[in-house]
């Protein structure tokens, strides 16, 4: 299904029952409305103006629209600001964050959990149980412009809070934080100070626990919302919008409060965000990589379990990254299609139409600039809902067979001792998942704890602390396990492990790691054997203590290594040693592959194959293979779709 | 005429008579001092030690030395910030700008306003009527260190008042910014917040108006200046040293309050400012590129309304650029004749005399460090005296064929909103000017609204809002006429124009911006018919409604397009397309042209041809030539005049 | 002989027996502890808990170890801060530096004095006669993380004194630093500003007193800790830890108050920390540069007026760079026998066992994180400690024919007014050094004014302000001197010489500088003569008034110079240029030279010969070597020593 993001506090009321027809007739069913209109609602304290949105609700509703309703928190008015600057996020360096955009808050702050609650309660008590109202979203891309970390005095207070409940004593935050190096010890949690702004860097245990702490306040802030919006809107669902490449805090957490993930596809502005090489960028800059949107429907697929949408899908081009190209004619109906193939339930534009002020006047809507005339995006929209209609209902997605055990918190680590500059966990897992859907193979995230038992292949790019939870779920997975670098190389205390890393995971590895070296560009380790290419970036010495090698360096320590079901590489692979260890792994696990060129990727959904070409050659599908959707020679930027 | 810079408080009284003969004995006429004195005239408030300074001015008068007179006002004293911390500019995060160093005061103060009109009433009352002063020169170099923009309370309160006089009320003021966008409504003009220090980027609208008001504030601060002396000085003339590619704030405004224009030629530490490509950079380090004091003569001529002085022209190796060279033999001897070529009416070098200390230490002058031996620049200036003796009095400048309409607005458009992060205005035009030049055309600026009746050619690298006189100006040009990319693509209040881009110029072009692509590096965009190249850097999808399409994209979209005598480039052009489109419309004017090597540079003046080598091969005057200065083979770093 | 850093505090106490027992076996015989441990000696005011530290002396000593004690204060405790937050540093941007590492106290603070005093009297009163106690470091890595110089209202203040003190009157001041330059004249000390925060860069003058001034603080506050130490323990020496790479401060100031100086060498890391070639980092990651520790070690044994340990010897893979490789077998060993090659004491290893908590718990020890087994490091000192056994006492060092003079404030002088942006102080020194110990040669560092009677060769990179004492030795020298550029060019007040450059130094070289050109990357003077090759970056215009011209520049100037045992070069030589030069200064002082591979270094330490191969390829030793350690085929990360 299709729908779109509608502003109608943007537009002359005239005007918002032809915008709802025309809707409508390009086969759209949802509109996400209201997550920006705070200071619309209530212009000031405790006055509030619902009668427009009231008339624009039942105009939507009227044309058969089915409506998603947004908590407007994203955006608190400048008259909340100023009554209560408290609210107000800090930088890391210590500059207070102002109003002018959106995001404005820390969610630390008491005073907004607070007037939150009061703006939520206003407006899930005033539409909760509209007819037209099917389900809601909770404030708007938490995380945003980096605004889960927020660096003030109230972010101190409420990590010291959250400090006391976790480690109940000081005497055991010091010795888990190994304070007595540096003479850091505290004598009280009022002590504790933010991990910032010191002259060199400031404890990594102290900096990975402000993260959590941060991540644990997004999901609490988030439930506090979708249990108000419970209580008046029986029968609704909640979602909320996240972001691409962002892992600044556990979305599985966040997940947790909801009905349905749904996210925000921006192909084409991540090619400039992800660390891509320059060649990549331009080669990809007017499509996207193949992989980017993907990866993320898989992501939010597990992080709603199994229910996603796509709540905002670039419908042209952007304002936002260093460059904003127009995508390739046809780019628009793929992005679509290839969410759609991935299980999304609604692909929802961002917007209906381009706003002709403001700061996002530079991006495209499914009409022009302040228009009722389609652009280019609205006319592929328009495209797809009439191949929806002529397909009927999409059948469920069900299992893959590869799973990719994907945690957040390793980022955080990573981030807080990086060790090599170039260790970029959202990098690792992205290649990583490249080199299996390369390979044809459709992909499952699971977060750590996640049942593996039915995966035949079970791949984690890295764990860096793995809870009991993690490792039980690891240890009675029956395919093959391959781990990356650095698995369990930190315990919950960002401790190294006693007994080394892999930590709890020795007895499943029969590995021990010794030393770390972390490698320039231009320096790499050789690795030959059952597979072949050489390790960059990180490299570990590994004592084989009860398992195989099957790979090993130029000076013979071992490289990769099997015990039983389970693999663990011991380097981040350069391009050749992670696709041949990659296809060691899918044998060992007895799984059929069907390698696509590097502009080429395929998804089934039941028992609908998906191919799509994001290149500049056509690509033929598989003999066996005949379309209901698209032609067997698949022309760039096309989309074929068939049985089988 | 040839005059220079001095400053009689940095050496001993004994030496100033000295120093007056030699400047006589090398055909300076004209000296500039007094700028930076106010510590010496004023040590504390209200004790004023004029006496060494009537002194020095005698000293110079008797020598028979013309004298422009600064207001000291570029450097408040440490009493006076000490006494009015409020004078105190603020950086954009926040962090206010010291004492020590000069320019250490915000436009935005009432306070300061109060304290420069205290002293320059005191200066001008002194030496108004003094006999040795012809002129008069207005702070020094505006906006120089990025002092147009200042951002603290006081400025927030200025632009708020300024916001309350051309808004009237706040609900127009939140009409025109879309402040409905992202709930960022205001109550009143209170409410204003500064556009800087938010989560993400401010409404640009906001930061437009906000450079808009700035660059009013050092308008009507000049013209505060102008009126006192005036009032004092009665038949002297009023200038103010203007910058090379400083475009903060509108040169044309200050302009309109003074005499004529000046402005401080430091052509080879531009090299390193301009973005040019490193290899660029490398091949002009000794010499400068050969348009980059060109083109700032001539702005500043239109600037000066046909008059213009060079206040400081570099005499030898400066002190503020990341690489400092000494300008290869002859340099200084070339700038001085090109400046006196595009029209001016002195060229004064900075310095008289390296100072041995302090901030410039390393700046050269005519003469050594603290010395009285001449420098290489010294001598050179020398030579020029004598040639100009021989020349006698220089025809006045006339008017060319080819004007290039020059916007300041539109370069604060391209800041608040790049779209594409290589989108630069000041790149931008001067390109076009260097493909203009390298034709042998000579180029008058023109500010928009200007009158363009009676050139052949008008070039409009782009004007993002075009008002109505702007608008009037264009429709009532005779020439060809060509706009380049984003030109009428904003309204006067930062919207996209309701009928899309070129908003009040599509009736000229016959053309309609429906999107816009900006292209990374690596991209690029082929045209093809009656010029060829490509689209770089931004490329528009254009429909043609009403004009002819000279040449095309690869996908058959308009690049080039003609309606009458108005021709709309649709993209950022490379080297090729540029030069080409510039051939055509050259053409298409009837304009001969003399194309030169790209280190030849040709001007008129008059009845005088010159000609200047940058290079480092020689190169010959047409055969028609017959110098007055210099041969026929004009040698690298040589200059030639010829009447013709 | 050898040494550890050892962290009692940080491992249960059951433990320390044993691990004093296994450094005696490996053939320690002296640790270091204590410097960071003030929160566990006072865990809050006045309340102090020596118990476990007289415990861990008592069991360290009982083993038969030799104790360096630590005081203290690079780590003051949070309670402190929090009672006198007056002792926090500041950056150069204003903002606190704070709690939650290391150093973050201001030398500026007079309260941290007397709290410095406090703690150090407590430890030095305690176990000053302790006899286990055989010397004592001051504080730990003065200057480490840009701690040398702070800038806040404390440092402004002690500034403000600072200069009373030496220029007595403000009249003196101003006329010193030129303030008459852009008013910036003060009315009295109190109106001193930080050299910072300015809105263009502020008087070079003050931000070089500024650095002198910090200089001082620190050499002043050593010698505090120096003299109360002294009191209590009567007969042990005192050292202090410095750094590599830091020039921030004087060293050989705070050499004057100690018996010996000690450096912390950490070869990989500065590897990343030198402006290298990305080509040189990548190939020396490993084993890092031949000259990187050598150059430290020739430095610091200056320092120490002949005597100097390694207190920190790098035993494996750090953490603290942007990348961390291990480093390649035999590279610990070698170190350790480069530093005693040039003439160290002690090689001390940092640390003991790599610590499973805080900042640094991926920084290798010689034994594995948290346990007792030994790391690669570990198993490398066991050799060492053997080789040594076999050996015996090693010979004093004698001296160096030739000498480098190394001048602090050159480098305090360079970055306030670099005038070309890669000139960089202590790449000029370090490829100095590089090509005379290519030459193998050996090198005394010497300080200004420092004797040179007897070398035959003087070699002084550069000199900035020369004077008196430093003027009388260099004339004085009876062998051969070479300066290179920017020798002599200002004066005590940063002001250029009366007579310019090279000032004092102008009877000596028989040269005068007229005016500099710095030179961007890809822009040189060719130089040919009696040596060729090119200036790059800085280049001087020499009159040659009473000396003879070597090579001249392209255009005929002078490039290298020579007045009786005088030679002066005008420029920063390339590579080809320095060689040439320096071996045309070597043969002059009929020094003899065995020129060595790029990767094999040198050393004599009185009659015993070392040769140390950092390279990937054999070398053999010279025919009549008779190696004591190692093989006359001297293979990749070996280490030979043979008597000659």
């Amino acid at each position: 299904m299709l729908g779109v993001c509608y502003y109608p506090e943007h537009w002359d009321e005239s005007r918002w029952a032809k915008d709802a027809r025309r809707m409508r007739e390009i086969g759209i069913s949802h509109v996400r409305i209201g997550e920006f209109a705070w200071s619309r609602i209530e212009p000031c304290r405790d006055h509030f103006t619902f009668e427009w949105l009231d008339r624009a609700i039942d105009v939507l509703h009227a044309a058969g629209l089915k409506i998603v309703l947004g908590t407007p928190t994203a955006t608190p008015p400048k008259w909340l600001v100023d009554e209560y600057p408290d609210i107000l996020p800090f930088e890391e360096n210590g500059q207070v964050r102002g109003f002018g955009s959106r995001r404005h808050y820390t969610f630390s702050s008491r005073t907004w959990w607070r007037e939150s609650a009061r703006i939520v309660e206003k407006v899930a008590a005033r539409y909760g149980t509209h007819p037209g109202i099917v389900g809601w979203q909770t404030d708007n891309e938490y995380g945003c412009h980096d605004t889960t970390l927020s660096w003030g005095e109230e972010d101190r207070k409420a990590f010291a809070s959250w400090l006391r409940r976790h480690y109940q004593s000081v005497d055991q935050l010091n010795e888990a934080w190994g304070t007595v190096f540096w003479s850091m010890e505290l004598a009280s949690f009022e002590d504790v100070a933010l991990p910032a702004r010191t002259v060199t860097e400031p404890n990594p245990a102290t900096r990975h626990d402000f993260w959590r702490f941060h991540s644990d306040q997004i999901a609490d802030y988030d439930r506090m919302q979708c249990e108000i919006i419970r209580k008046h809107s029986p029968g609704r669902w909640i979602t909320h919008n996240f972001m691409g490449f962002v892992s600044d805090f556990d979305h599985f957490k966040v997940g947790d409060n909801l009905d349905l993930a749904s996210w925000d596809s921006y192909p084409i502005g991540f090619v400039e965000k992800f660390p891509f090489s320059e060649a990549e960028r331009t080669r990809w800059a007017e499509t996207s990589h193949p992989d980017i949107a993907a990866y993320h429907h898989d992501l939010y697929r597990a992080v709603g379990r199994g229910r996603f949408w796509v709540m905002e899908q670039q419908p042209g081009p952007v304002n936002w990254a260093p460059w904003n190209p127009v995508p390739k004619p046809g780019m628009v109906r793929l992005w679509t299609w290839e969410a759609l193939a991935h299980g999304a339930e609604v692909v929802s534009y961002f917007r209906w139409r381009q706003a002709d002020f403001a700061q996002e006047q530079m991006h495209a809507g499914l009409n022009l600039a302040g228009s009722d005339e389609w652009s280019v995006g609205g006319r592929e929209a328009a495209q797809v809902g009439r191949e929806l209609a002529m397909l009927g209902t999409l059948p469920d997605s069900g299992r893959a067979q590869v799973a990719l055990v994907f945690d957040y918190a390793s980022y955080w680590s990573t981030m807080v001792q990086p060790q090599g500059k170039d260790f970029r966990f959202e990098e690792l897992c992205f290649r990583w998942y490249e080199a299996l859907r390369r390979l044809g193979l459709d992909v499952d995230f699971v977060r750590p704890g996640g049942d593996l038992a039915d995966y035949r292949l079970v791949v984690v790019p890295t764990m860096v602390h793995v809870d009991e939870a993690a490792r039980a779920a690891l240890a009675g997975a029956e395919g093959v396990v391959l781990f990356g670098p650095r698995s369990g190389s930190r315990d919950r205390s960002f401790r190294i492990p006693q007994e080394l890393a892999p930590g709890p995971l020795q007895p499943l590895t029969g590995t021990r790691v010794t030393q770390v070296s972390t490698l320039r560009p231009g320096l790499s380790d050789a690795v030959s054997g059952e597979v072949s290419g050489a390790g960059i970036r990180w490299r570990e010495y590994v004592d084989a203590r009860d398992c195989a090698v099957l790979a090993r360096f130029a000076n013979g320590d071992p490289a990769l290594t099997r015990r039983g079901n389970v693999m663990a590489l011991a380097c981040w692979p350069d391009e050749d040693l992670l696709t041949g260890t990659l296809r060691l792994a899918v044998e060992a696990a007895g799984l059929d592959t069907l390698p696509v060129p590097d502009f080429i990727r395929l998804r089934r959904r039941g028992d609908l194959l998906f191919a799509f070409n994001y290149g500049t050659q056509p690509w033929d599908l598989p003999e066996s293979a005949n379309p209901l959707l698209g032609t067997r020679r698949l022309t760039p930027q096309q989309v074929a779709i068939w049985r089988g």
